[in-house]
C-alpha cells in the first residue's frame, strides 16, 4: 500500500508491533490528558496564508544548533528503538542522515551511542541526569568523542511519569533489547506485576537534574547544550541566562506530568520572551508538514519528531523512516508554498488563529 | 422526492456519482481540517434579527462587479463539470442564466469557454496563472472576446493542494472529460498509483502567480479583475492598492492549504479594512440562504457557491441546478425578512454573535 | 409511571402523539440550529449560589403585567392545541388557572378564544398581525371583551419560518382541528406535497407587522401590550419608547429565523438596556425550574413555557399539564432555596458564569 | 487485579454494589449538570510545570486546621457508609488514620460518632443544621467530647437537593443501616414510590442554617469551625468576617443546586479574596493526585475526597480505602515532583491555563 500521510504509517506500525510495545510507544502518562491535548492544540490552530508572493528559491533548509538541516526538524530522542525493528537506532540514524535531518541519540539507546554516531550525518546526544554524576558526564564525553554535535539535556525527567499502559502491561524489555550505554543488567527485563520495568530501572539510575547540573554539563563540554522540556516562560528565560544554546518547548510527548500544558500552546509567548537569546525548538504533537508550519509561525526554529519516525521504523525499517521524512518534506514544502513562505524564517511572520469546531 | 434543502440534493448527488468522482468534488486537502472548519465556522455564527421593520419592496437583487444579479451570489469556478453530468458546464450556465446568477467559467472547464459563454447570462472567467504566460493571457483575451464580464483570478493555487482522497483513488479523468481550453493530452487520463492525475497536470501547467501577474492581467484586459483566495488583511489591502475590482475571501473550499483559516472567520476584519475600496465576496461553506445572510452581515456583497451547485447538476442536470438556486432564493428571502432586512446591503448592519454548543 | 422531571413527560408525549404531530410541536426551522442552541445556551450557564441566608417567607409568587402569578411564568402561545389532546386549550387553561399561572391564548387556537377565556384565571391574548387589519383589531377587541388581561403581540412572524419537518411530512391539520378564531376553511386541512398547510394558511392570512402596527394595537386597547420576539437591544429600547408594557426576549422557540441567537444569550444585555422601562420576559428553552432561576438571574421577571406544557397535555390532558406546573414549582422552589433566594426578584442578584464542558 | 488508578477502584465498587446504592453514591441532583461539570472543570485545567529545581526534602505533608496531615486532603463527609461495606465508617476512619489523613465524621454516620472518633487519627465532625437547635448543638458537644478536632459545618443544605436517581429508585435505607447519631426510626427505611426516604428524613430533621447559626456554633465550641459549601466570593469574605477558621469551596459534589458552578472554577478568585483570612479547602471532582496539584495551584491548602474513598471501601473495605490513599499519595508525589514543587505551598505558585479540546 502506498502511504500518503503519516497516519498510514501509524496504522502499519500498530499492525506490525506487539500490543505492549505499541503501548510503550504510543502511550502517555496518567489519564493521557496531555497526550491528547498535544494533538488537540495543533488542531485548533489555523493559519492565515499569504498569496501572490514570489516563491522562487523556496527552501525548507534551516540552520539549527550551528549546522544545516535539510528540514526544520530533528529526530526526537526515543528510548530502545530495537523494540520497533531489529536494526533499531541504526536504521533511523541512516535514514535521517540521508534525509539531511539531525538524529538525537537517546541515553537509553539500545545500540551503543558510538555505533550510532558512526553512521554520520548530524548526530546529537540526549542526556538524562544520573544518580552517578560521573557516569553522566562520561556519557557526555563519549558523545562528544563520537562526533555528536549537540547535547540535548532532558530537564523534565526527575523520574519517569506514571505510564499506566506500561504498568497495566507489566511491561519489561525483551531480552535482546538493553540499555546499551549502561550496564542495566537484568532489571529492565524482569516483569513486575502492575509495574513498568523501564520505570523501575530509571528510578534507580536517574536523578533529578537542577540548574547546577546544567552548569556541570556546560563546564564539561564545548558542544551546544539544549534544554529539553521547558514550558514556563520563567524557565525559558533562566535557560538563556544559564547559557543554554537552545531549548525544546515540550511536555515530553504527554509522558511526564499528565495535565502539563502542550508545548505548542506556550510556544508563542516563550519565543517572544526568549527573543532570540537562544534557539527555540518545539516537540510534541507534530504529525504532518502543516504542523511544522504552525510551529514555525509561533516561533519555533525547528521541531523534534518522535513517534512518527518510529512508525516508519516499525512499518518498514530504514525505508519506512525515509518515507516519513519524504512525506514531511513534501507536506512542508506544500504548506510553505501555499502559505506564501519561501523559508522557515519567513513562516514566523504568518498570523495564526485559534478556533474550536465540531 | 421533493428536495426541501440543499442537503437533500447532496444526498442525491452522492447516490448518483461514482465514489471517486464524489470524492473529487467533496474532498479537501490533507486532514480536511479547513474543509470541516468552513462549515464549523458558519455553524457557530448566530444572528441578532431585527423586527417590526417595513418589509415593503424587499429584494435579493444586488449589483456585483458592475452588473445586476438576482441573488447575491455567483457560481464558483469548479473544474471539469462534465464529471458530474453529460451536459456539464452548459447545464449549469443555463440554469444560472435563468436564475439571474453570474456563472464563473473555470479555466479547467470540460467544455470550451466560448461555448459556455454563448449561453448568455452573466459569464465570468476564472484564471489560473500558467507557466506559459502568453497562453494565460490568451485565455483572458478569449474570455473577453466571448463576452465574459469579469476575470476571477485565482491567487491561492501556485499548485494544487494535497487532496488525499484523489491520491488514494489514483484519480484520473475519464476519457470523455478533458481540459477543453487546453491541449492537455493524455496526462489527465493516465492513472498513477497513489497520485492524482489532475494534480500532476496542473503541476505541469500552472505557475505561482505574483503581484506582477496581477499587473499583467490588468494591463491585458479592461474587464474587472477579482482576486480569489485572499485571507490576510494585508493581502486584501494590497489587492485594493493593485487596482483589483474585487476580492474573494476564500480558503479554496478547504482544498489548498489544510489548516488555512475559513474565509468567514476573517471576512469581517477584511471588509472593515478594505472599507469599500473594492468589492468583497465570500467563498466556502455556504450551504443555505441563512449562510448568505451571515456572510452579508459580516461584510460580503455576494458569495460564491460551488459544491451545492454541482450537487444539483449531478442529481438532475440543469433542472437540479435550478432547484439549487430556487432553494437558496427562497431561503434567503425568508432569512432576510425574518431578520428585518429589505436588501442585502441592509443585512450588513445586522449584529452577529459567535457561540459553540453541543 | 411517576414523572419526576419534564423529560419524563416529553417521552410520554412523544409516545402518545402521531409522528407528524410530534414533529409539528418539537421541530424548529431550517437546520434547527436555533432550536438546539436554545438548550445549549442554558446548559452552559452556571449559577453562583449564596448560602446561609434566612429563607423565611420564601415565595415564587411574582407580579407580572399588572397581576399576580403563583410562579414567574406563563403558558406560551401555542397554536392548535387540540392536536395534542381532545380538550386542547381548555385543558391547559384550566390547569394554568388552578396553578395560578397566566395562560396565553393563541390567535391560532383550535377553540374560540371566548371559550378559553371563560375558564378564568389570568388569560392573555396572543396576536398575529393580519393582512386584514380590521379583523386583527377585532381579535384584540374580542379578547379584551372576553376578559383577557394582556395582549402578547408576536413581532417576529412576518410569515412562518421554514419548518422542514412539516414540509417533509406535507403536514396539514386533521379535519377536527381548525383555526377557531378565523374562518380558515379547508386550506389548513389540504395536504400539499413538500409543503406545510399551516404555513400556507398563515402566508395567506398574516402580514408583516411594523412599529406602526404596534401603535395601532396600543390605540385600540387599554390592555397592557407585550411585544414577543425581541432579540436586539435596539428593538428593546424602541419597544420601551413605543410604550410597550413588556417584551418577550425570544427566538420563537427556534421556529422562525434559523440561526437567530437564543434569547437567553442576549437577555442580560437587554434587561440592562431596558433598565426597568418595561417588563422583560424570556421565552425559549426553559425545561426545568433551574432554568427559570437562570433566566431570573439574567434579568427576566418571568418566562414563557410552551413545549413542556404541551408535553403534559399530550401525556395526560389537564392532569398532565398540572404535573408540569407542579414539577416546575417544586424545582423552582428548590433551586431558589439552594441558591439562597427568597424571591424571584432576589434571584436577579445572583451571579452567573458561562462554561462549556464535555 | 492490581489497581493502578482510582478509576480501577470505581469499576470494582460499581461491580460490588447493588444498583440503587451505587446510584445513591454516584448520583447528583437534577440533570447532573454540576456533577459532570466538576470533572469537566478539572479536565480543562492545564498546569505549567517548572523544571530543574532542587527536589530535596519534598513532602506532601501540610498543616491544616491546626494539625498536620500526611497529605493535603481529608475524607469528605459521606452519609451512611455502612451502605458500602459492613464495617462502614470504622473501616474508613482506620485507613485514614493509618494514612495520616483527617476523617470527617458525617452527622448522618451509620455508626455512632463516638465509636468512629475512638479510632483515633484526626477526626473532624460534620454538622447539619437541625430544626431542633438543641440537638444540633448537642451533636457538636458530643463531637468535641469524643475528640474531634474541627467542626465542618455544611452550609449548602437547607434541604437535600432533588437527586433523581434516588427518586426513581424509591430509595430507602436497608434495615441494618440507620442514622446512628439520630433516632430516625423507621422513616429512612420506608420506601415511597417516586421519592427518596433519605431526602424525606432530612426534610423533617434539617433546617436552613443562617449566619446566626454560625455564631451559635462558634459560641458553643472552641474547635475550629469550617464552613463547607461556599461558592460566592461575598460569602467567602463574610465567612472570614464571621470568624470561620476555614471554608470548603464546594458545590456538594453536584448533589445540591444542579447548575451550581464547580468549586474549582471559583477557587482562584475566592482564595485571592480571602487572602489568608482563613483556610481555603476545595471539594468536588478530585479523582487523582494531579487534581490535588491543580487545586493547590489555584489556592487550596487541602482538598476533601469523598466518592473515591467510598469506592475503595466498597471494593475492599479498609484495605481498599488504604489503596485509595496510597494511589493519591503516589500520584501527588509524582505530580509535585514533575511540576518542580517540593511542597503543597510551593504548588500555589504554579501557573495554570484553561483549554478545551476534543
Amino acid at each position: 500500500m502506498t502511504h500518503i500521510c503519516l497516519a498510514d504509517l501509524e496504522r502499519a506500525a500498530r499492525d506490525a508491533l506487539p500490543g505492549e510495545i505499541w503501548d510503550f510507544l504510543a502511550g502517555g502518562s496518567g489519564t493521557e490528558a496531555s497526550l491528547a491535548a498535544n494533538r488537540g492544540a495543533f488542531e485548533r490552530i489555523f493559519v492565515v496564508p499569504r498569496v501572490l508572493r514570489d516563491l522562487t528559491g523556496s527552501t525548507t533548509e534551516v540552520k539549527v544548533l550551528g549546522g544545516r538541516a535539510a528540514l526544520p526538524m530533528a529526530v526526537a530522542p526515543v528510548a530502545y528503538q530495537r523494540l520497533f525493528h531489529p536494526e533499531g537506532e541504526l536504521a533511523v540514524a541512516r535514514a535521517a542522515r540521508d534525509a539531511g535531518v539531525p538524529y538525537t541519540i537517546c541515553s537509553l539507546s539500545s545500540i551503543p551511542l558510538e555505533e550510532i554516531a558512526a553512521v554520520g550525518g548530524r548526530p546529537w546526544f540526549q542526556l538524562y541526569w544520573l544518580r552517578d554524576e560521573k557516569r553522566c558526564l562520561d556519557l557526555v564525553r563519549r558523545a562528544e568523542d563520537a562526533g555528536c554535535e549537540a547535547i540535548v539535556f532532558t530537564v523534565d525527567v526527575p523520574w519517569m511519569g506514571r505510564r499506566l499502559r506500561d504498568m497495566r502491561n507489566s511491561f519489561a524489555l525483551p531480552d535482546h533489547v538493553t540499555a546499551a550505554n549502561f550496564d542495566a543488567g537484568a532489571t529492565v527485563h524482569r516483569r513486575v506485576h502492575g509495574a513498568s520495568a523501564v520505570a523501575d530501572h530509571t528510578a534507580r539510575e536517574f536523578a533529578a537534574a537542577t540548574w547546577k547540573s546544567v552548569d556541570s554539563v556546560r563546564a564539561h563540554t564545548d558542544l551546544p547544550v539544549v534544554l529539553k522540556g521547558i514550558l514556563a516562560v520563567e524557565d525559558a528565560r533562566r535557560a538563556v541566562g544559564a547559557g543554554a544554546d537552545g531549548i525544546v518547548v515540550s511536555n515530553h510527548g504527554g509522558r511526564q506530568l499528565d495535565g502539563a500544558v502542550p508545548g505548542i500552546e506556550v510556544l508563542g509567548e516563550i519565543a517572544a520572551a526568549v527573543d532570540g537569546g537562544c534557539e527555540v525548538l518545539l516537540d510534541g504533537g507534530v504529525r504532518e508538514g502543516g504542523d511544522v508550519l504552525k510551529a514555525a509561525a509561533l516561533g519555533a526554529s525547528a521541531v523534534l519528531v518522535g513517534r512518527p519516525v518510529m512508525w516508519g521504523l516499525a512499518a518498514a525499517g530504514r525505508q519506512g523512516v525515509r518515507q516519513v521524512f519524504d512525506l514531511l518534506a513534501a507536506e512542508l514544502r506544500n504548506a510553505m508554498g501555499l502559505a506564501g513562505c519561501t523559508s522557515v524564517r519567513a513562516a514566523r511572520l504568518l498570523s495564526t488563529r485559534t478556533y474550536r469546531y465540531g
